[in-house]
């Protein structure tokens, strides 16, 4: 008789994220997981398994919990700011170093003139090191092109990413990122070149359209203009909300439906609400609030008065937060936002697949993907506590 | 005829760490580094290397540094203090988690009841991660234990891991870390019987003595007496100085010639300038003040101006400073604390070896020992900027 199951986890503790409200890590020790056809096929008590696998994965006393997401990066880019950084410490004014050619610019420069295979290159070793953590999908930004075929150019990079590795890439064109200071006409024009020329182009290569809205970068109108072309191409959206000042970006991302509104420092309690009631994913980034050393926060006790769900991401990009580790901003999510532990690895898991439109993972749960990261700690609680520690022993990927 | 050298690193790039104060990483591109015996025979540019050697390593253009040294880690430890940290996230007050056991005298108890091979275990993983990173030497202390025998247990545990593992361990006997609340008389009792008869019998174990002076431990005068018996007993000392108020630890330490004087969030200028008149090291200790989120910063410029030597390190602990990575220090110190790359650069080379009163390493000069450490970074600065990302590539400890 043929095994009721392809593979068993067993010699586990299992970190559901599927629990009730009080208890929402939805925690079983001894548990196991048993997969059939990628999918998780049950999840329990290990004393209550049903029948038999086909394989069986002893764990070593590892929690389980659901495959990690990193949900908003920004890795793939050429070049990196460390020389800018290295300046700006040695005392460098900021016009100082705009002059030398450096800030976002430096970046698009870099990432314009790199071949495909050489931002494949360079983004390869980040991607695996989220990877070595228990990540199993990612999120990755356009943004560093703004003209269309280095757009494009980037997202092709980003899809073939997830093709070479065992890791899912859902990709995200940034086009409206930042204006470009030699395209004609200014940010009102160049988000008209973006809603009519790259978003209609990106079909295919675009999961989702996101925006940055700000003043340094695009108004509400305009971002809006950004939006409306996203529909029109069948598009999820998302945006770069009140990160330096308050322009109304969480009301504006609520008003159009979007899957999430990420930064958030100065975020209102009313656009927090107004996320709340859309459905719109809060992403906290405290990488960036590091890096930044921003005296702003995100407003935490606002959003848990208002019901939204946080979730939790690197941020990873050359200028404003080089983080290379989504374990690490579980510690800064908890020790700089103050996050509790259980919303902190809520944000990492069931809340970043939110935050990217994907009902089928973030969960232990019969009938999501079979993605797993197996961690060697003694209580979930360890992978928020410790700074600068990998302690993921496993990884699985649709059930592999 | 015998070759000159028994081993030569080339294809690489050198900081020596041993520059003009100009220019104080002393960078020399497309160098080599020469070994005989353990020690460096050689340094400089490729195309000027004098002889021939055994052995010829290829480092593939990555960056040669001097073997990492972290100069003040508390990485011996019985559990550790995640559900505390969980607890305090989720609301609990100060005096909810000293009532449910936490705080330092958990970890005592937990230290006091492990056994010297569970004590080893727990600690070899935090050892080997930071020797994953480049470290070669790793100062390691006591204090823990709080009473003679878990003081000298601990001591031993230090001494096999150094044995154990290819890594050279310091150890420090930190027995006056905290006043024990079981010991009858208090802190100026225990702290004589720190001096009469844990440091006597700490001969061998520990190559240094180290005390925390502050209100909430020792004052200045209990201090004096733990450092008057570690001098009668031939021991260097270093201090936790300053972190919490300004006591004049930085005075006292400069005053006693201390190694190094460590925290100093509060030190006044006139302690800085005698802790470089005596030259006494400052050790900073960013992770703390981030886990802590101590707003007062120990004062760079008044260091600077004062000319006291900085070093940087994890303070690796589980109350304060849970940082399993010296390379996070690099980004912390930059990030928090504004060090230039240089400065941090040499505050975990040749500035924490000064901590430590070790005058055969911290730099690529020959006749030092030859411990290395190399990265695959374009540039030095690389290993400040990247947030949770370690990119070591090699090590050396003593020529092998
Ligand atoms: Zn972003
Ligand atoms: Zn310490």
């Amino acid at each position: 008789m043929k095994p009721m199951f392809d593979r068993v986890w067993l010699n586990a503790h299992l970190a559901t994220m599927d629990g009730p409200s009080a208890a929402p890590l939805g925690i079983i020790e001894d548990g196991a997981v048993a997969s059939r056809n990628g999918r998780i096929a049950w999840v329990g008590r290990r004393a209550d398994l049903p029948g038999q696998a086909t394989e069986t994965v002893d764990c070593a006393g590892a929690w389980i919990l659901p495959g990690l997401i990193d949900c908003h990066t920004h890795l793939v880019f050429g070049g990196n700011r460390a020389a800018e950084f290295e300046q700006r410490l040695a005392g460098a004014t900021y016009e100082q170093i705009a002059r030398a050619g450096g800030g976002i610019f430096s970046s698009v420069r870099a990432t314009r003139s790199a071949s495909s295979k050489e931002l494949f290159n360079s983004a390869l070793p980040r991607l695996q090191g989220l990877m070595a953590e228990g990540v199993t999908t990612v999120e990755i930004k356009s943004g560093y092109g703004l003209q269309l075929e280095s757009e494009l150019k980037m997202l092709r990079v980003a899809r073939r990413l997830g093709e070479a590795e065992r890791v899912q890439v859902v990709t995200t064109l940034l086009a409206a990122h930042a204006v470009p200071p030699d395209f004609a006409g200014g940010a009102a024009a160049y988000a008209q070149y973006v809603a009519e020329e790259i978003i209609p182009a990106s079909a295919g290569l675009a999961d989702a359209v996101d925006a940055f809205c700000e003043t340094i970068a695009f108004s509400p109108a305009q971002t809006a203009v950004v939006f409306a072309a996203a529909r029109a191409a069948g598009l999820p959206v998302k945006l770069h909300a009140d990160q330096l000042s308050d322009l109304g970006g969480a009301a504006l991302a609520a008003a159009h439906g979007a899957l999430s509104a990420d930064h958030l420092e100065h975020a209102s309690a009313e656009g927090l609400r107004a996320m709340a009631q859309a459905g719109t994913v809060a992403v906290l980034l405290p990488g960036a609030t590091y890096f930044l050393r921003e005296a702003r926060h995100p407003d935490i006790a606002a959003m848990r008065q208002a019901g939204v769900r946080m979730a939790l991401s690197t941020d990873m990009n050359p200028g404003s937060s080089p983080a290379r580790s989504l374990l690490l901003m579980l510690n800064m999510g908890c020790t700089l936002f103050r996050l509790t532990v259980e919303e902190a690895l809520l944000g990492v898991t069931c809340h970043a697949a939110a935050a990217l439109g994907l009902e089928d993972r973030g969960l232990l749960r019969a009938g999501l993907r079979c993605d797993l990261a197996l961690f060697q700690v003694n209580r979930p609680a360890e992978l928020c506590y410790w700074l600068g520690h990998n302690p993921c022993s496993g990884r699985v990927v649709g059930g592999e």
